[in-house]
């Protein structure tokens, strides 16, 4: 049994490109017991990503060159050696980009035979994605009734939760996002403010969107938005960072203003996390997110590419902003 | 009666210098009933009231220029029209630099009729300076044993009770100084290691420090010190920031490399704090800290200048490092 498999070609420096990239026909290994073979239907591509394809050191070990990159994956059992999985049965896991893989069935999770979401959404809101802004925004900024809460990267699959989720809890929520298309969206999602940070005075556009002050930011892009937060923060603001897409592919020290003095001067918290810090309470939060999606409560979109060898160029995509919500490739 | 009085002449555009202070004396008002009129006798000099000098927003009201700059002082009472405070009674209160003021017995503290420590004590280690490195270290960064906590300016009044509340916590513990004498006068405190910043290569000199990694910081100075931390951090690292001396007299915005990315990477955790954030668990820190101070478990230094016409200078010389542990004048 062979497979079409995308291999890590070299290592990138700065931005990205198809260069990285290299497709491959594979032999898959015979299926063992308690072990599944399984025909992947979507695929996650994630800014993450981009740090793993680098060779420092992270929070996630970095791809090997010449290997297959590998992330979040939806795939469906075709053959199975193990008893609680089913043929037919749709999983998600980390699996290699691959057509077909062969897995270990406890290391794969089942999706519920009878939820209402599309499959495609445990690599999105009920999965890592949702997972990220629920712990986040919850266990980190704790925004309470009536608080103003920034969200950078609104429209992406990670903002546009949070954002939903601030508004659950009756904050004040204003997002950025970088086309006024995803700005007309994030108001649709009812964020009661929306910036496009690429043809706003970025600085102005958020001390009027923010009149009484900032008390949480969720911050997924870094630079020069998040130092326009920094200015506006009220005493005891807590900020969430979750990513730092602006500086993902810079090749040299990104360097700006020194943030400690405004973080001194209001007592605020700065914390960084992966959702993995909260690996123990992943239950609660698939729970949660499962509950108000069922209820009306959290909408969530994504941006489906088609076709098992537009996984790279999708996954560029994010670097262009291309995508509004949960980007993901629609395999087979 | 008439007092000498030294008021903010000028806002310092950059360091401070004499120019910003002017002598003058004031009659005072008087006595109305509830209020003492107390003698100066020791004034506490701290980095922090640089930051009041300015007009800028911050967590202290800004001096108003052309009044008394006023902060931490021990007081004698001379003369009473409050019951619970009478003559000769010491006590410690936020009061003008004056020989002589008018204030509220229920503003001020009495010191304890029998403590062991000397009276100036309770404007350092057993007043705002020990509660803010209580408070700092053992509520933000929570040292565990074992752990590599470091900090920064661990030869100020601050830095030099941090580095003994880690030891009695069991970690292993780093200090930063400005001269050779001060980082033997924490060798001699007990920290694990000591390094004079002006003469080492820091990041080596930190990194060779810490072959574990930084769990824990507690950061009085800002810039580049504190760059070469962030690189040491280890996974879910935390931060405590209860100062930035290195950048109170910058002029332009100070800049960096961006912080951010090394947060989020390791999961750390970075809390700007003020001790009055902790008003509430004052009496607990106190207690606390006078008991490891009587079990010999604490020692602490003081920088004594003499004379009420040399406060400015040894407030001035807050900057240039000439303090070891806790600058305070005594005055008459």
């Amino acid at each position: 049994m062979k497979t079409n498999t995308i291999l890590l070609a070299s290592r990138p420096q700065g931005a990205p490109t198809e260069a990285q990239f290299r497709f491959e026909t594979r032999e898959l290994p015979a299926l063992q017991s308690g072990e599944v073979l399984l025909k992947t239907r979507y695929v996650s591509v994630d800014p993450y990503m981009r740090g793993r394809m680098s060779s420092a050191k992270s929070y996630v070990e970095p791809f090997k060159v010449g290997e297959p990159i590998a992330g979040g994956v939806v795939a469906e059992v075709v053959e199975s050696q193990a008893e609680n999985l089913p043929v037919g049965r749709l999983v998600v896991g980390n699996l290699p980009w691959q057509e077909f893989s062969v897995a270990q069935a406890k290391m794969l999770q089942p999706l519920p035979a009878e939820g209402k979401a599309p499959a495609s959404y445990y690599l999105g809101l009920l999965g890592m994605t949702g997972l990220t802004a629920y712990f986040g925004l919850l266990d980190i900024c704790e925004p309470q009734e009536g608080e103003t809460v920034v969200v950078s990267g609104a429209a992406g699959a990670v903002g546009m939760v949070v954002g939903q989720l601030a508004k659950i809890k009756g904050a004040r929520v204003i997002g950025t996002a970088g086309t006024d298309e995803k700005v007309a969206y994030l108001k649709e999602l009812g964020f009661d403010e929306a910036i496009n940070y690429k043809t706003a005075d970025v600085p102005k556009a958020l001390a009027a969107a923010a009149p009484n002050g900032v008390d949480c930011y969720f911050d997924n892009v870094g630079g020069p938005i998040t130092d326009a937060v920094y200015d506006l923060l009220n005493k005891h603001a807590r900020i969430a960072v979750c990513g730092q897409i602006s500086t993902y592919n810079a090749t040299e020290v990104p360097t700006g203003p020194r943030p400690e003095g405004k973080l001194l001067k209001t007592s605020s918290k700065l914390q960084g996390f992966i959702v993995s810090d909260y690996h123990s309470r992943w239950p609660e939060g698939s729970r949660q997110l499962a509950e108000w999606y069922e209820q009306g409560k959290l909408q969530f979109e994504e941006t489906v590419t088609e076709g098992f060898d537009q996984i790279p160029a999708a996954f560029l995509g994010l670097f262009e902003g291309d995508n509004t919500g949960k980007a993901v490739v629609k395999v087979a």
